[in-house]
């Protein structure tokens, strides 16, 4: 890959239009996630609503402008309300984002995730773990001793080896994906950016990956196409990393003030601090 | 409507009683909230217990002071678990309060909210919209265009909007209603009330509506009576709002000064700094 | 008892091997609990992973360290996959710790908790009145008008009064029992030691008892064993409390700076400023 003088993505906008639209997410996440994805979602100006009974999902989906679905604390009866749900969402156009939580540590979560995955997501975000072992499930290729699956929800491998299966992924599904760590990298089948802001005291608060996933729902439901809004919400959410890292002392005041800042930053400070490069895949 | 010189309830002794009391209050409330709302009930000197299964519901809502009832992240075997938990409660004389969330987004959540509100809810809290479209799903009366109804769990109409709506799910259930927004109202049959208190932070932070529900809870758990422990709860609650906007940085800083608020306030502070207008109805 | 120079653990070594190890551990644990426990779990250095399908819980609990099972917000599914992952944990030599919740409160409960018990915990942490219920349940001893079984989560019993419970649970079972309060009593078949760190604002946010749970099996994932591990769990949390406290307003500055502080207390520090007491049980 090289990089490239291709224009960058209006990523400041796509702020502002979340703010302006408030767009309604419908977010069927984990339970250890869905107060954090709630209180992101609320931070940086949408709207969430959790709604996981087969009862309801499709009905929710379709009120919503953007659907996140998330596999963490998975049921079975949840994964048939996910698949309602997400084929409602495409059915009308809706974008929606697939966050394969821990895909590699069952065969539950593997198979779950090729039903959610053959449905079309328009994003799919993960750690590095998680989208090694999501590409082995969604190709059926097996994992070597090699592969870094990741043993539960947080990685083990870095974004640097995820590249090739998140181009496959983008490439097999249509999907945009996400890859996101210390160095976070966007690829759809044509097109691959990474994301240099951040910060190394978010993976040390729960749910900030399953919050980001509501972010980038966020984006799209508020009019963002999938390759641009999800650069964008990632650039943004990284940032808000980096300036709470400034006045955290531990996880705990980093939690409270990176709520505080996804609700500080406005559109021209993320444009001036967001560290993106875009690069033209290789043949 | 028309001022009137009623006496104000004893708003801080409502409060002090809570401290004295401790009641024991079972919530079964939606997973977004669980947290929030044990955490609210501790800091205002109650004592929270969780319980949804059917197996025990009942048994859990005999030992409590209280029972609070609320359909976010609902699922059909929870509606059994709180009809039940509701039915013994009413059989014990045990006041219990009824959170109709998002109930204007799905036929599941009218069918639940209809079923639940007819076992006889002591208070019904909600914002403008949940009240309006609960109002709708009881009086079985078809929402029109022009109202509005909720998309989702923020309310998109003002309180002004749903005092017709309040007043007549209060003649019709008994119950006292309870609006909550910028500006909140309670009614009963027979008495209207409204409070100022409050900061437009609140709706920022997930789950304080339905932790608000956990303290109205808590009032009448301590021996309040339904009206003017709901007054009171709402007083208070907006009271802590107001006293922890002073000291955010945005929504994140706010959470944590809320609930610090929320348990450094004593009684007589909430009667100096209460904003409550009790009114007559007109005929 | 009496007091002895038995040597006292090194209580700074646990804690910096569970640094040196992130250990990866499976919680089943309540849905009121599951952010905090997976925060203080990532406060702590370990790496936390929830997950309690039947489907999975036998994979997860064999790829992680420890288990934690916890019978909060119980449902009788979670029972099944919890006895599946807590004999697939034995089966394996991993250790896990049983947190009977509220155990007084309902004979759902005391049922699950006869059950979970039966199968073998590695350690049994509660608050004075859930192990003096658990004693009661897991001995068929009825509970006489004296004893403060507990109305709900809070305990409503002293340490004290949970001495011989503990001690004679810790013999019917083999496990070591953690009576957890104002002050710490931990004991195993022919150990006793109590721990004096804590503060006054630990019970005053939920979760923070389920969240000791998560520690202890951190420390055993770790490799610590059952009683010293237990001890340096309790001495650090503890003394993790005494320092928050000292920067908190009320009880939502205080969990933030908990975090921060369970992140900043070394090994050394842990060693200087516990305040344990190993005695001799008598005859």
């Amino acid at each position: 890959m090289s990089e490239t003088d291709s224009p960058m993505p209006h990523l400041g906008a796509e702020l502002e239009r979340v703010r302006a639209n408030t767009p309604l997410v419908h977010n069927i996440t984990n339970f250890v996630a869905m107060q954090t994805v709630a209180n992101v979602q609320l931070a940086i100006g949408a709207s969430p609503a959790m709604a996981h009974a087969l009862e309801e999902a499709s009905e929710l989906a379709a009120l919503a402008s953007a659907l996140t679905v998330n596999i963490g604390t998975l049921e079975t009866a949840w994964v048939t309300a996910m698949a309602e749900a997400a084929t409602t969402a495409n059915s009308l156009g809706t974008p929606w984002v697939f966050d394969p939580v821990a895909v590699g540590a069952s065969r539950f979560r593997q198979t779950a995730a090729r039903r959610l995955v053959a449905i079309g997501p328009t994003v799919i975000r993960g750690n590095a773990s998680e989208i090694i072992a999501l590409h082995a499930a969604v190709c059926r290729r097996p994992l070597t001793a090699g592969d870094q699956r990741g043993r539960g929800v947080d990685a083990t491998a870095a974004t640097g080896q995820a590249v090739d299966a998140a181009r496959q992924l983008a490439h097999t599904t249509g999907a945009v994906v996400a890859v996101t760590g210390a160095h976070d990298l966007v690829c759809s089948h044509d097109r691959i950016a990474t994301v240099a802001n951040g910060d190394a005291l978010m993976p040390r608060v729960t749910a900030l990956g399953c919050a980001l996933t509501g972010v980038v729902g966020a984006f799209l439901g508020a009019g963002a196409a999938a390759f641009d809004g999800t650069l964008a919400a990632l650039a943004y959410y990284g940032l808000a990393g980096e300036r709470a890292a400034t006045r955290a002392q531990g996880p705990g005041s980093f939690a409270v003030a990176f709520l505080d800042e996804l609700t500080a930053i406005d559109g021209p400070r993320l444009d001036r601090h967001a560290r993106i490069e875009t690069q033209v895949p290789e043949a």
